[in-house]
């Protein structure tokens, strides 16, 4: 995202990632300080993505372990902006978080071959965003 | 929970919740030390119910804001212990997330009747987990 329109919200949803610099696998191996770190980045995230997409709810959520659908061992947190009606089940959006899962995996491995997006749309993107935190 | 065995852990999912004190409506509203401490205890919650539920993984989760699935306007965490194996899929752990909230509204809302767990039921569970804090 951003997607040409009038893709439906619900097809791409705007989902962020927050990770700490140290690359530890799980949320319970951060330290005190990490932990709130981690928290605050992803709360001022929040606001600011909620607002850029004109939502009005946020879902926050770490898949902690495998067990819980980790796909990459460096814990994240995972920030969606969120609108009235944008999935028919609320619970459609952790269906969007596998998703997301599955292309950080990807994105990591190297013997997969993904198709990416372009360098324009991600550069779009990140050219967005760099905004709101300027 | 806990529940007599042999109840397939699916069908009950031992999620607890973690608030702040203070009354806000959205994790957004809260202050860096409100964000900072309510996390740190969620992890640490996390950490005994984990050991305590002998699983692998946590799940935790906001839905921060009515469109993200917030039934009560208190700030709350899920926080899910998992195992492997416990949802068929993944992501059906979010539909447990759903039946939480719905049991809290209802447990706010005097005029709904609802059978609640028995008394020896809550002080058992109530027990059990004081144990493990102090």
């Amino acid at each position: 995202m951003p997607r040409p329109s009038p893709t439906p919200w619900s097809t791409y949803a705007p989902s962020s990632l927050v990770c700490p610099k140290r690359e530890v696998k799980r949320f319970t191996d951060l330290s005190t300080d990490e932990t709130s770190d981690l928290w605050v980045t992803a709360k001022e995230v929040g606001v600011r993505l909620e607002q850029y997409h004109k939502a009005s709810s946020l879902t926050f959520a770490i898949q902690d372990g495998p067990q819980a659908g980790q796909t990459v061992p460096h814990v994240h947190i995972h920030v969606i902006p969120r609108k009235k009606g944008d999935f028919e089940n609320n619970d459609e959006i952790y269906d969007a978080i596998d998703v997301k899962e599955k292309e950080l995996k990807e994105k990591l491995d190297l013997d997969v071959e993904r198709k990416d997006r372009t360098m324009e749309e991600m550069s779009h993107e990140a050219n967005e965003y760099r905004a709101l935190f300027s």
